[in-house]
C-alpha cells in the first residue's frame, strides 16, 4: 500500500476534479502492474495497473489507494474491470465518499466474490486524498498557505526589496508544490506589484495549475493561457464563497502564495488546510514587511493550531509544514 | 577526540572565565580517564583525566579539546601535569589564543620529547570555543539571541498575550540553553512586563547564569542572588560598549532573550553570533506584537546572513539554530 500511496502521489495537481488514486498487483509476491490516474483523470489507476498485468492479473491481489468506482462515468467502472480481469483480493485505504461510489464498490466486488480488506494506511491515504475528501465532505478546495520569510517572519524590507530571502533550493520546491496542487492562487495587490508568472517551471509540468487572483480591480497583463501557463481565473468574494466557487469548478487543491491580506482573511475564515514555511537565517526587523495582514486576535487561545508533520533543511533554509487536524 | 568534544561541551556555562575543555586519555585502545572543566574553571579538564588515569598515565595517548595550558595560574600548568604523568602523545584540536598560552603548551610538550598532533577536529572545537576564543580575539563574549514565535515571527497577541506560544518542550530547551550560556540577558522593557526570573530550573544546575539588565532606568523587584538565582547586573550604554564591558569581567557566553528593542540594538551593532528559533504552528498576524524591534534595512543585501547549523522537531515546534560566519 505505500508503493500504491507513493503511486497515487504522482498524479496530485494533475488528476482534478477526480482523485488521485495509485494502484499496484502483486501475484506471488511480485509486483505485476502499477497504476496511478493520469493527467486530466483516466485512464484511472486500477485500468492502468491491469492493462501492464496483462493476463496474470488472474487470481492477484491489486492494491489501490481509494475504493474502486462503481459508476460509468466518463470511463466504465473499475471495480467491474477488476471483477473481470479475474483479481481475487483487493486491498484498500479508504472509501470513496462520492456518493455515486461510497460504499458501492466494494459492494460490487464482493458479490463476484472478491475477498476485500478495508483501511490499511487509511490515516495516510486520507492526507493523501485530503483535497479530494474535502471537496467532497465539505464542497471546497484543500488550501496550502505558503510563507517564505525571514528568520523574523518578514517577506521583505520596508522599501519592498524581496529578491531573494530564501534560497534557490528552496524556491525550486515552491515550484513542486505548485504542481502538485490545482490551482495556485494570489491577491490583486501581489498580482499587480509582482505579476507573478504562477506557473511550473524546470519540471516537466504536463497540466499548468489554474491560476487565481482575486481581485475586483483591474488586473495588469498577464501570460495567456498555453502550455507554460494554466487558464487565469479572476474571482472576488469572501473567501468561503470563492472556496464553494473553486470547488464547484472541480478544484481539489489550491496553493495561495499571498499577499497579506488574503492570506490573513483565509485564516480569519478557518479555510486554511496547510502552513508551508521557508525561514531563511537573516533577521529583516520590527519595520519590514510582514508575511499576513491583521488578524485582531484578543487572545491566543483564539488562534487556530496546526500540527507540525515535516521539517528539514532546504539548501540554506529551513522547511517546516503544518497541518490542520 | 569526538568524546573529548562531548565532554568539553558539559562544562559550557560553568567554566568562565575559563575555557570548557575536555579530556580522554586512551591506552592500548582502552579509555582509561575522562575529564573536563569543573564548575568554576578548575581542576583543569587534564587533571581531572590524569587523576582518574592514575600510574596506567604512563605511556599513554591524551586527546585534549584546547592546547594544554603552560602558565601557573590558579592551578600549575596542565602540559606540565602532562609530562610528570609520563604521557606519550598528545592530540589536540586547537591552539589556546590566550597570549599566556598560545603555542607555548604544545613547545613544552615537544620538548620533554612528547609526539604531539594538532588541529584534529578543530573546526568542531571551534565551534564549541566560540565563546572562550572570542573574549580572547575580540575581548566580547560570543552572543546568542533566542526567539520563540508564531509561524509569523510574533511573540505576543496585540493586546500581550504570549503565555504560551512554544510548548513545553521548547521551554525546557530554553533552560538548557540559559544552563550552557555563563550570563542570561535582557532589555529593562522586559524586565519591567515581565519580572523574568532568568534562571535555569529542573535541570540540576550548579552555577546559575548571571543575570543582566540593559537599562538606564529603575528594576523591579528581582530575586536576590542565592542557590537559585545568579548574580544580577545591571548595565546601560551601547552594545558595543556593554558587551566590552561583560568580557573583561569573565564573560565567555551570553543569551539574550530579548527584548525587541534590545535584540534590533545587538543586531545592528554585528555583535550576534548565534540565532536560535523555536516556531510554532500558529499564525498571530499583522498586528500581533514582533519580536525584533526596527532595523532600517534599506535593502535585504545589508542584512546579515547566518548559517543553518541545525535544525529540529521539539516537541510541537520546530527548532532552528543559525551561526554568523
Amino acid at each position: 500500500m505505500d508503493h500504491a500511496l507513493g503511486l497515487a502521489r504522482r498524479g496530485l495537481g494533475n488528476t482534478w476534479p477526480n482523485p488521485a488514486v495509485g494502484c499496484v498487483i502483486v501475484k506471488d509476491g511480485r509486483v505485476i502492474g502499477r497504476g496511478w490516474t493520469q493527467p486530466g483523470g483516466r485512464p484511472h489507476a486500477e485500468v492502468h495497473a491491469l492493462i501492464q498485468a496483462g493476463a496474470a492479473a488472474y487470481g492477484a491481489t491489486a492494491y489501490v489507494t481509494l475504493e474502486p468506482c462503481a459508476h460509468h462515468g466518463r470511463t466504465p467502472p473499475c471495480a467491474a474491470a477488476l471483477v473481470r480481469a479475474g483479481i481475487s483480493r483487493v486491498v484498500t485505504a479508504i472509501t470513496d465518499p462520492d456518493p455515486r461510489v461510497s460504499g458501492r464498490g466494494i459492494d460490487l466486488l464482493r458479490e463476484a466474490g472478491i475477498e476485500v480488506v478495508e483501511g490499511v494506511r487509511a490515516h495516510e491515504a486520507r492526507e493523501l486524498q485530503r483535497g479530494f475528501l474535502t471537496r467532497m465532505t465539505a464542497g471546497r478546495p484543500m488550501l496550502t498557505l505558503k510563507l517564505a520569510s525571514s528568520f523574523d517572519g518578514r517577506i521583505a524590507t520596508a522599501s519592498g526589496d524581496s529578491q531573494w530571502i530564501t534560497g534557490e533550493a528552496a524556491r525550486r520546491h515552491v515550484h513542486a508544490l505548485r504542481m502538485s496542487h490545482d490551482a495556485v492562487m494570489v491577491g490583486g495587490g501581489t498580482a499587480r506589484a509582482d505579476r507573478p508568472a504562477l506557473n511550473v517551471r524546470g519540471m516537466g509540468c504536463l497540466r499548468q495549475p489554474v491560476r487565481i487572483v482575486v481581485s475586483a480591480g483591474e488586473l495588469p497583463e498577464l501570460p495567456p493561457e498555453g502550455p507554460d501557463h494554466g487558464p487565469l481565473w479572476q474571482i472576488t468574494g469572501e473567501p468561503g464563497v470563492i472556496m464553494a466557487q473553486l470547488g464547484s469548478r472541480g478544484i481539489t487543491r489550491v496553493f495561495c502564495e499571498g499577499g497579506g491580506v488574503l492570506a490573513a482573511s483565509l485564516l480569519r475564515a478557518g479555510l486554511v488546510d496547510q502552513l508551508v514555511g521557508y525561514t531563511a537565517g537573516v533577521v529583516l526587523g520590527g519595520d519590514a514587511r510582514p508575511g499576513f495582514g491583521s488578524l485582531e486576535l484578543a487572545r491566543l487561545a483564539d488562534a487556530a493550531r496546526f500540527r507540525l508533520v515535516e521539517t528539514r533543511r532546504i539548501g540554506p533554509d529551513v522547511m517546516h509544514r503544518w497541518l490542520r487536524d
